[in-house]
């Protein structure tokens, strides 16, 4: 797949639960982390798009999850973009565990632009 | 729909993110916590299938976010379960408002029972 | 000791680290939360006193960890205030386990009320 | 001072809170990776301490909150280590922005060592 981006991170100890694994919630934390960082490597300004009265918002998550990453994990996340009509865009993200670049989680994360509340066409959000 | 379980929860404030919303990956907290207190409600004990070897880990979660949950807000999460072939356990949940009933999140959770680290029929998982 | 607020809560399995014991930063959450719902219980509203300029902060806070709650664990959190000169609020916070009583964390949280970005008389923080 | 470890983070925005600042209770989980990070870079083996019986556990925590973080903020955690009498192992941990390193948390943590559930000397923590 060609991804447009990716970052790398290493397990928290205060991330992993019970059983000694990440807990699910927190891979919607690393995924969200990786869209943010993407969207700023392209210069999209949070705060000057809200003052326009725009914002992107999580419509619909689809996790699968592979395999559990441990304490003293390192992994990298990585991404790509697509359109899905003219309102909605969809994020492609993948993790892999950079030990052996096993397949941790492969989600699909369709956001929306929201302007004055409404969904609004998504190329007025510049990607 | 006939859910079998349900149970009541208020936002915490350290929950709520910067747009003064529940962050999208603390629904998958408030989701987990149910499912888990709604297995405690039916007598499974975690520590007895350990030394079985048995464990149930999420294999695949879907949510549809309909509508955001603010500071101050009281919620219910609601919960049926239904099987998918002999190997997967689905949990269909929802999460409404308490103060008007407003559908926020609905989510779809399918868990696999492991035994030994291998997929088990559920039915060893008794529900 | 005299309280003047309590708030009872139960231990999410999310909440546990991998010795299977809530992890310590978590504490701090059901602290904070107790204060906000504390607070909102006398009325205070923190969105006027955002437009009047007015913010509560933590400015430090003391916690001894007396004995560790685990997964199933409920318990109470018990606060009550005291004032520290003109500018400083003190929170004393007393968590306890619901079953025996046992002492779980006690804590000092110390707030300042900024007004416009600066140190105000915490008086105009009406308590 | 003398730090002996550090270690640089970013602010992820799913950490701040409605005021747009990182939590107070998340500067903890910064912390505890620090030491955790510092303790495996001295190869520290949690499991095999767990074998022999020997948890290391936070006993007290101080925080003084000077200036908070904020979304896109980088930062470095410092810290050195302090015996106190032969049971407690002294934290002293600073948070620092990147930027124009100002101070930003200044921590006291203090640990024992329990070894079969009771404080043991904590020369037995080879640090």
């Amino acid at each position: 797949m060609d991804y447009i981006f990716e970052l790398q991170m290493s397990v928290r100890d205060y991330e992993c639960d019970i059983q000694g694994i990440v807990n699910n919630s927190v891979y919607q934390n690393y995924l969200e982390h990786t869209r943010h960082e993407y969207l700023r490597s392209i210069g999209l300004d949070f705060a000057a798009l809200a003052r326009e009265g725009v914002t992107p918002v999580v419509y619909r998550i689809e996790i699968d999850y592979k395999y559990p990453l441990k304490s003293g994990d390192s992994f990298v996340c990585k991404l790509r973009t697509e359109r899905e009509g003219n309102l909605k865009i969809v994020f492609l993200q993948d993790i892999f565990r950079l030990s052996d670049n096993k397949l941790i989680v492969n989600a699909k994360v369709i956001a929306v632009v929201l302007k004055n509340g409404r969904p609004s066409r998504s190329d007025s959000f510049r990607m």
